[in-house]
C-alpha cells in the first residue's frame, strides 16, 4: 500500500462530480453518483470506489451508461415498485426507489422494488443503512457478472451476488451486514496478482478449475463461493430470485458493470419492511449485541465483532485519516477531469 | 448406519398422527406435523424427522406445547400477516399463514407473515415448496437455539437459523434452497460423538472454544458458522432480523425446540413474492440450471447440481425404498404410540 493518498473527503467528491457533470449527467444524480464511490474508499473497498470513476466515464461516452436518463417507476401494486432505470447511473436510481420504499412502508408494513437497467450500485450498505435511519428493516439484493464458479464445477458462471441487510437497533447503529457470496473480490485478485501476492487456499480456481493460490492464475480462472456447497447454494439462488423478480440476465448474459460498452443487464432488489407495523415492543436486540460484543474471544482473536462494526470503524478512521486513494486511481481520476474541463 | 430400518411412508405418517391425536392434537393438525417429520426423515435429516416424537410428546404432556392451541392471525395492512400460535405445533400454524399468503399474494404482489408462539417448524423446504407450487417466490426463516459461536468467540451464543428459499422455474421443478448457517447440525455432533466417528476440521469447537474434530468434545462446545466469518454474519443478522419482526428472543433466551418444559420464544419469518405481479416475460431460468448442471466438472467431482437436486434425488431414492428410520427411533415411537393406547 505504498502507493497510497490520503485525499480529503470534498476533493473526492469534488473530482467525481465534476468528471459526471462534464460528461452530461445532472448534477443531483452526479452528486449520489459521487457519494457512493466515496463511500466505497471510506469502507476500504477500493473496487468500488474512485477507480470505477474511469469505467463510468468510459461508459457515459460509448452510450452504455445514459447520462440523460428518464428512468420510470411504477408501484403495480401498493407495495410493488417497478422500476426502469432507462441506462442510467445506478446510485440516483435506487437512491429514489428506496425513498420510494420509505414512502409507503409505514402504512404498508412491506414494500419491494425490482430495478432493471440501472447502473453499478457500488456498495449496498448505503442503501440499506439509509432505510435502517427510517427506522426500516433494509434488504438489497443485486446481481453481478458472472465471475464465481460453482461448487463442484470450474467455470466462472455464477455473480459475486451481493446481499446487504440493515435491523435498526433501538438505542444504537443498525447492524448491517454487506457480504458477497464470493471468497474473496475480482478487486483483491487483480490486485494481488499486480502485486505478485498469493490468494489463500480456497479462494479460486485457475483456468481449469484447480484451486489455486496464485493470483495471476486465478485472474483467468473463477473465485471460489465462499463456505464451499452451502455459499454456492445462496449465491446461485440470489441471482435467479433477483432475476426472476427482475426479469433480467443470468449467469454469463449479466453484462455491463466490468467492460466500457454494453448495456447493464443486471437486476438490483429492494425491500423495505417497518418493525412498527409488525406489533408493539421490540426485540431485546441491543442487548443481544452486547453480549457477542463483550463474549470471550478465541485463541488467536482480540474480540467478537457483530456485522457492521469493522466498516464502521474502518469508515471513521477513514474520515479522520483522509479518503485512502491509490496513487494511480488519483491521478487517473484528476487527469480525466483535465481533458473534460479543457474539451470545454 | 447398521440399525437403519426402510420404514412404509404410512406407517411412518400413522404412528406420528397416533400419538399426537392420543395427546389430544386435532386429527388434520396431527396429521401436519406427521407430514414435516416424515419430509425430514425422507430428505435425509433425521433430526427434523420422526426422532422429534418423543420430544414433541413430551412438550404436549408438560404442556409447553399446547394440543388444544388457539392461534390467532391477524391482516395489519394488506401484505402483512401477525400470527401468534398460542403455543401450538408449528406446522401446522405455518401451513395456514403461508396458506393466508397465498390467497393475498396474487393482488398485493409481496405478503409477510411474522410468526411467534409456535412450535418447532420442521424442515423449512416444504413450507416454500408449496408456496413455489403456486408461482410464488417463497422465503423462510426461523430462528433457533443458541448451538453456533461467533466467529472469533468461544461460546454458543448464536441459533443455526436456517433460511429457506424457492424460486418457481417455468417447465421444472422449482430451485429450492434450505440450509442451517451452522457448518453442521447439532444432530451430525451427537451422532458422531454417539458412535464414536470424528467431524470435520473447521465444524466445531470444544467448550474451551478451541477447534475439535472430536465429536464428544464438541457436544460441550459449539458448532462453528458455516463460511467463517461471512457465514456467521448472516447468521446473526437472520436472527435478529427474525426477532425484531416478529418480536421474539434472541441468543440464549431462545428456547423451546430442544427441551421438554421451556414455551417456544422463537419467532418465524414468511415472505411471498408473485413474479406475476413484477411484469410480463420471464427470465431464463431454466437455460441457466441446465447451464449449471451441464458445465464441466472439477476433479473430484461427479457433476455439478443446483440447490434442491440433492434433497429431490435423496427423497425420491427414499420414497422408492423406503424412509430411514434408526431402529432406536422407530422402536421409541411404536412404545410411545403403544403406552398411550392403552391408556384409552
Amino acid at each position: 500500500m505504498t502507493d497510497l493518498l490520503r485525499v480529503p473527503v470534498s476533493e473526492h467528491r469534488d473530482v467525481s462530480t465534476r468528471v459526471l457533470t462534464a460528461l452530461g449527467v445532472p448534477e443531483a444524480a452526479a452528486r449520489e453518483q459521487a457519494e457512493l464511490l466515496l463511500e466505497g474508499d471510506l469502507r476500504g473497498h477500493a473496487s468500488h470506489g474512485l477507480r470505477r470513476l474511469d469505467m463510468l466515464a468510459q461508459r457515459l461516452r460509448s452510450g452504455a451508461a445514459r447520462a440523460d436518463a428518464r428512468p420510470t417507476s411504477t408501484w403495480v401494486t401498493e407495495s410493488v415498485l417497478v422500476v426502469d432505470g432507462d441506462g442510467g447511473l445506478g446510485p440516483p436510481i435506487a437512491r429514489r426507489a428506496t425513498e420510494e420504499l420509505l414512502g409507503r412502508v409505514a402504512e404498508s408494513g412491506v414494500a419491494v422494488a425490482a430495478v432493471r437497467n440501472a447502473n453499478h450500485l457500488g456498495m449496498l450498505a448505503p442503501y440499506v443503512e439509509a432505510m435502517a435511519a427510517a427506522g426500516v428493516v433494509g434488504i438489497a439484493l443485486t446481481t453481478s457478472e458472472a465471475l464465481v464458479h460453482p461448487w463442484g464445477g470450474t467455470q466462472a458462471l455464477v455473480g459475486t451476488n451481493p446481499l446487504a441487510v440493515a435491523v435498526p437497533v433501538p438505542g444504537e447503529d443498525p447492524l448491517v451486514l454487506d457480504m458477497a457470496t464470493g471468497q474473496v473480490s475480482r478487486g483483491k485478485v487483480l490486485d494481488h496478482a499486480a502485486r505478485g501476492l498469493p490468494l489463500a487456499p480456497g479462494d479460486a480456481v485457475d483456468a481449469d478449475g484447480v484451486p489455486t493460490t496464485d493470483a495471476a492464475a486465478a485472474v483467468d480462472g473463477a473465485i471460489s463461493p465462499f463456505g464451499g456447497p452451502k455459499g454456492y447454494a445462496l449465491g446461485v439462488m440470489l441471482e435467479v430470485l433477483v432475476a426472476t423478480l427482475t426479469r433480467t440476465a443470468l449467469g454469463q448474459d449479466v453484462r455491463g458493470t466490468l467492460d466500457p460498452t454494453d448495456p447493464s443487464t443486471k437486476g438490483d432488489l429492494f425491500i423495505a419492511m417497518d418493525p412498527a407495523v409488525f406489533g408493539s415492543g421490540t426485540a431485546p436486540v441491543a442487548d443481544y449485541l452486547a453480549t457477542l460484543r463483550q463474549t470471550t474471544p478465541a485463541p488467536g482473536h482480540d474480540r467478537v465483532l457483530v456485522p457492521g462494526d469493522r466498516a464502521r470503524a474502518t469508515r471513521a478512521a477513514n474520515l479522520a485519516a483522509g479518503v485512502p486513494v491509490a496513487q494511480g486511481t488519483w491521478a487517473t481520476a484528476q487527469q480525466i477531469a483535465a481533458d473534460l474541463s479543457e474539451r470545454h
